[in-house]
This record gives C-alpha cells, structure tokens and sequence, in this order.
C-alpha cells in the first residue's frame, strides 16, 4: 500500500510537470507567433520616446501604457500617485579641451540630477584619477580649483557586464562629492561603456555633503583621448558649460494592470519594469522592454485563457532612474492596504535573449524556484538561483516577497545603458519575446505553486 | 593504503581541475582586454568585403588570413590548392509584379547557382505554394508555363533558429528543380529571414534533373505583399531579370596555420571556419567571425606561453558556401598524407555570445567532453553534448575524428544570413571575443584530453 501511494505521488508530480510543459510551450508558441511587445515598444520608443520623470514624455507613457492594459481588458488597470524629482538638462552641453592652442571639442552630457556650471561654463586645469584612492592621495593641494576626470574603465573581463559596471559606477554616483571634498570644481567621468564610441552615458548621482559641483559623463572614446592629452600636456585646460536644473517635485504615477486571482486573490505577484527612461533616447532596453514584457505576460496568459489562481499585477514603475519613488510608493501603498504580495518579479536588464532569474528570498523559497530550472531548459535558460530582483521591487523585500530578477544575456546592455543609442532599432523582435516568454512561464509556475 | 591511493587521485583529479580553471581564465583574461579578433574581422569586412569563391575577394583574402597568420609567428602557415566553383551574380536582378495596371518593384537576389533569365528577362503568372506537396497537388496543369513562389516561413516557435531553417530551407535549395518537374519556367523563394525586412537573402541551390530554370529569393516583406497581391488577383503577372552566370572552375586555397605540438604533434586538433562568403555583403557573421575566431585561438595559446602537446590548426576553408570544396580537399589529403585528426571544431553560426558545442563522435568521445562543462558554467556555457559539427570539418568524420560545432546564441543569425546586412556593424565585439574564448579554452582542454 506504501509503495502504492509512493506511486500515485511520484504519477501525480510527472503529471504536474507534464501539463506544465506543456503550457509553458503554449506561452512561446503564442508569443512567438502572436507577440505584440515589439510593436507595443515601437510605439513607446517612436511615439513618445525620452521620459524621464516629471516629462511630458513621462505623462505621455503613463496615459498609453494605461490605455493599452485597458485595451486588452485587464480585469483591473489603475494608477496610482507618487510626487517625483524633476530635472531637466535644458540645452546641449558644450566642452573642449585646449591642446597645442586648438580647441578639441568633446562630447558630454550632464548626470541626471548635478547642477549646472553657470552660463559662462567652466574652465580649470583637468586632473585625472582612476578611483578615490588616487583623488584622496592627491589631496587638496592636487586637486582645489581643479577639474577632476575621473577614468577606471569597465573591467572587461568581467563575463557578467553588470559586475563590471558594479565595479565603476562609484565614480558617476559620488564621484562629485568626493572631489568637492578636496575643494574641485567640477567633475567630468567616463561614461558606463564597455564599447569604444563617441556617446555619452548620462545617469543618477547623488550631492553627499560638501559642494555641489558639476558633473558630466564622457564618451569612452573621448576620455581615452582626454587622458592621452593629459599625459602629453601639463596643466591641461579644460572647459565645459551645462545648463540643467532641478525643479519642484512633479506629480505622476504608477501604472498597474490586475487579472484577478481565481483561488487566492489576496495573495499577489507583481511582474515589472520602469516607465521613466533618461532623456537622451527612447529609453527602449531601459526599460521599455521590461514594461512591455510585463504588460505581455498578462496578455498572454489572457489569450491562453489561463485562470491564474492568484492575482497577478503588472506594474509600470516610474522613477526607478532618479528616485525609486514609485517603487518605495508602491510598497509603502501594500504595507497600508495589508496586501500580501508573494512574488515580485523585474525586468530591468535589458531586452536580450534570457539566461535565466535570479531569486531574492530564503533558502527555501530559491530550493522551491530552483526547481523549475528543467522546465526551462529546452528554452535555453540554465541559470536560475540565488541573485538579485530589481531596484523597483526591492523596497516589497520588508514584506517578506520572494523577489525575482529576469536575467537576460549581459553582452550588449552596457551599449546602450542611459545613451542615445538605447533606441528602438537595437532591440531584436525574437529577444524580446523570449523574454516575455520566459517571465511569463515563470509567473505561471509561481502561480500554481504551493 | 587503498584509501590514501584513492585520495591521492581524487587530489590528483581536482588539481587538474583547477589548474584547468585557472588557464580557461587567463585566456578569457586575454582575449576581452588584448583581443585581436574584432579588429581583424573589421579588415576583412571593410578591406576586403565580399569573397564568393572564384572572386578577387576570396583571393585577397587568402592572402590577407596568411599574411596574419604569419605576422603571429605560428610554426607553420600555408596554402593548400583548391579548384571551386565560380558563379557570378552580374548586374543587380530585376523584379516587379502588375497590381491594377501599376509595377510594383520587389527586391529579390538571385540564388546561387541558379542560371540567367536571358536579357528580357521572364514574365509569367506567379503561383503560391508552402511546400512541394502544394505543389504537386496542383500538378503540370496549373504550374506549366507559370512561376513558382514558394512562401513557406521559417517556424518562428522553433526556439533554436537553425531547425527553423532546416525547416524551410528545402524551398532554396531543391525548390527549382521541384517546380521544373511540373513545367514551371522560374521559381522565387521566400528569403531564409525570421524577420519582417526589405532585404533577400541568397544562398546555395542546386539542379538535380529537370530544366534549368532561373531561381530568386525574395525579402520577407515582399513576400508577403506579394502573397497578399496574388490572393487578391487571379492570375498576377510576375516579371523578373537576373544576369547570374556559372564560369570555369577556378583555382583556390584553402588557408593553413599550425602549432607544433611538442608531446603528440602526430596528433591534430583542427580549428576553423570558412572563408568564403556570398556576394551581397561582408561575410562578417558567415562566416569571418569564425576564421577571425580560429586565428584567434593559436594567438592567445602562443601569447599566453601555452606550448600544446597536440598540433593545433587554424584552417580557413574555402568554399562553404557553394561546394564544400574546401573541406572536401582538406579531409583527402589528411587521408592521403595519413594525418591523424584527433579533434575537430567549427565556427559557423555566427559571432554571437556562446551558449555550448555540439559534439558529433562515439559516446565515449561525447560524455569526456561533457566532463568539461563545470568549467564553463562561470562562462554562462551550459550547452554541451551531443549535437553537430559544421559542413567543412564534416569530411573528417571518415577518418574517425571527433567533430565539435561552436554554438553561440541563435536569435539574430538569420537577420544576416546571406544578406546584405551582413556587415562588421552586426557583430558585438564582447560577444565575438567571448566566442573566440569558449574555443580557446575548448581546444586546451582538448589537447591536454589523454
């Protein structure tokens, strides 16, 4: 009789797995075959374009991605308020070095959220450091009245690019304060750029104390040939006027789609992106494909007519580039309203072919995900384990979510990352929706289990 | 004594392990900081540019891989001679069909070795098929005097893109022989894209029985305006001019470097991809990646002070594209000079990050090479086992040797295929440099295989 009911379980599990697979292909097949996220992403990127918090372009996603989850009837598709920054890089850059008598013109763009150089811009010898080591060693008597330019490359050999950026994204982040502290004036840092190009990474940093002075990002190729003009020329001027501003707090949104849960509808799973983008493209990688792949996965599972037993949400995040606020807001609106979220997952790396999730959670939780992993091997996904979610759905953590990271290939991000080269053209259809595809397999999994 | 004699190979083993771990890392190290691939590839593509069998281009670049073969100091670097096709594409194809009175103008490419349609070109009404049971259901009555479009798309479900092409393919290569059988005077074939685009895709057919009747691919979008038109019209006239020609064989090479092996140099590991490519444009992912790849592979084992036991070759095969005359000559003369090939490995699917090798040999072979796949998970590599080689290497299976097939990402692979996009601009240098680096660190382990 044991070894009977040992049988029956052992059945009823290869039964489970089985119609699983059997859905998860459904969900490739229908979004291979039907998929609307790249046209859906066309028309963010092409239509509206930048939105960076407290933008028209901003109002403008908020206003059509609404319309959009409504247009697929959605059980439920609601904003919900968050005041956010405001800042605006008001017009073009301008900055030059002199070598030799000549004015060698640069390209750079200001960092989202440092303060302007005044309309006569600024000139001062440039300093060149790697890291705060080197700027502290310095000291101020090096650094006072001076530039500083700020040069670690990306490590590239790094397979993973997120932990090359993780390794110089410090200089862009503080890199103004940190130089303030030795009495510089004004900061000039190589863009977040594995490539070799002439486009400018902008990107949050943040004033901690000390002056506030202005920061701008270079081009790879232009700090490479700052840092040779450096070498070859003592006490090198260089000159740069930017003219952005931060104004009053704006109001926007939230945007969340709902298909309401079948068995368990108080237990909720959150699937995401961020609907603000920098202003210097069309913000398509980051992270008009997370929110199309988000918006696709109720679309789908829709379409399949699939029941979800919980309520599944997609939420377009605003303000995720400087401010989190609509990620903090949304927490803070589940705490309030008791609501219990028991997945959030993020689409915040790219629209590249998948690799696999990262997990945010106890170890029993990740055990319990790690599971899936031969479901999504003929699919081509190997990696699902312990990682890390996203910022939009970090601050649901304090409620005891299982966060989730979608975790495409890493490669080609950094490209375009916070440049105007995040285009639509640099997304491929088939990437994206497999993407989709993948998430939405995934929600499906969490959704029926235990 | 027995359990210190077991520990002592255990310890042995994880020595190995390791210090295979660290030398696959010094030559990732190698290839993403001092990398040489890109920059190759990028006087291939731009220097040279198209190198169809027989052209001027194919020679220059027989001239040009040696040269760089030899400015690296390999032990050995030649040519080996080989007769191939020549078939010349002439002046650009014409192409349009009547829609209410007015020509609508479609792009469309000639397929390789398909014949001319004469200076007047042919007009005829077009018919539609998937497949070549359409085809034969509708007989000699309803195709004689007519063209054939064949519209088959490739399976945009399939995950994999390559069995979407296995899928499809059939319509390129055997289509016109197929409609020449039922009467049928030209044939154009949906091009080989999984995208919707403007561009056609060429690539190899052959003529097998039957009239000789002109074939043409035609881009994705025009094929199905073209679909559309026809289901619209009874009766659609198609009219289309192609100046193609098949010339004398001509003489060729097949390109050769080589490091000694200083324990086994009996015993050969092959290294390659091939070098030639369709007219249309570059060759870059098809196939430049994969010879800039293969030259890569002796340049970091020489620069890293790697003395291999095993011969290691890097071989451009000429001739892929429209006759495997390349691959053909190389495995005779490995059977007649009595050369011991002990492993193989082909570069033909593009310069796109790496997800694996397939391996083509006995069980053994495949599950010691299996072993391997522990080292290549930080690489994000899990996709090794049983799969394909590549149709150079393919010839070398008679002689017993183990065939391994490089297998990076598929998604974007057939955006290029064959067309003319193509270029250098396709192809990302982190992903190229890590493709070169997977095979580097394959070959290694290969040659240190006992």
């Amino acid at each position: 009789m044991k070894k009977l009911l040992f049988l029956f379980f052992v059945c009823q599990y290869a039964f489970a797995q089985n119609s699983d697979s059997v859905f998860v292909s459904k969900i490739y097949s229908e979004i291979l075959s039907n998929g609307k996220a790249y046209d859906n992403l066309r028309f963010l990127c092409k239509n509206i374009g930048p939105r960076l918090s407290g933008s028209i372009g901003a109002q403008k996603a908020v206003e059509y991605t609404q319309k959009l989850m409504a247009s697929y009837g959605f059980d439920r598709v609601y904003l919900q308020d968050v005041m956010v920054p405001h800042w605006e890089r008001g017009a073009k850059e301008e900055a030059y070095y002199l070598l030799n008598g000549k004015k060698i013109k640069v390209e750079i763009a200001a960092l989202g959220g440092s303060v302007a150089t005044g309309p006569n811009g600024l000139s001062a010898e440039v300093v060149e450091f790697r890291d705060f080591n080197e700027l502290k060693e310095a000291g101020i008597e090096k650094v006072k009245g001076k530039i500083v330019f700020f040069n670690r490359p990306m490590d590239p050999t790094k397979v993973n690019t997120f932990a090359a950026y993780g390794g110089a994204v410090d200089q862009r982040g503080a890199g103004a304060s940190q130089a303030a502290q030795y009495g510089a004036i004004g900061v000039i840092v190589r863009s977040m750029n594995l490539r070799s190009d002439d486009f400018p990474h902008t990107g949050g940093m943040r004033y901690s104390g000390g002056n506030m002075i202005p920061a701008a990002a270079i081009s790879t190729n232009g700090a490479d040939a700052l840092s040779l003009a450096i070498k070859s020329n003592n006490n090198l001027k260089f000159y740069f006027k930017q003219n952005c501003k931060t104004l009053e707090d704006a109001p926007s949104y939230n945007v969340i789609g709902e298909i309401k849960g079948s068995e368990s509808p108080d237990e909720i799973i959150v699937v995401g992106g961020h609907l603000d983008s920098w202003d210097l493209a069309e913000g398509a990688h980051d992270d008009g494909t997370g929110c199309m792949q988000s918006i696709e996965v109720l679309r789908v599972l829709k379409a399949l007519g699939y029941k979800p037993k919980k309520t599944i949400r997609a939420v377009m995040f605003m303000n995720e580039e400087n401010g989190l606020r609509g990620g903090t807001k949304y927490a803070d609106e589940a705490v309030k309203n008791k609501e219990k979220h028991v997945f959030a997952l993020e689409s915040d790396s790219g629209g590249f072919t998948p690799r696999g999730f990262g997990i945010v959670g106890e170890e029993g939780d990740i055990s319990k995900i790690e599971k899936f992993k031969e479901l999504f091997v003929p699919y081509s996904i190997h990696e699902i384990g312990k990682g890390s979610g996203g910022a939009d759905i970090g601050p649901l953590a304090k409620t005891g979510t299982v966060l989730l990271g979608f975790k495409p290939d890493s490669q080609r991000y950094f490209d375009y990352h916070h440049a105007s080269t995040d285009t639509f053209e640099s997304v491929n259809k088939r990437e994206l929706e497999l993407g989709a595809a993948a998430m939405a397999s995934m929600v499906y999994l969490l959704d029926n289990q235990k």
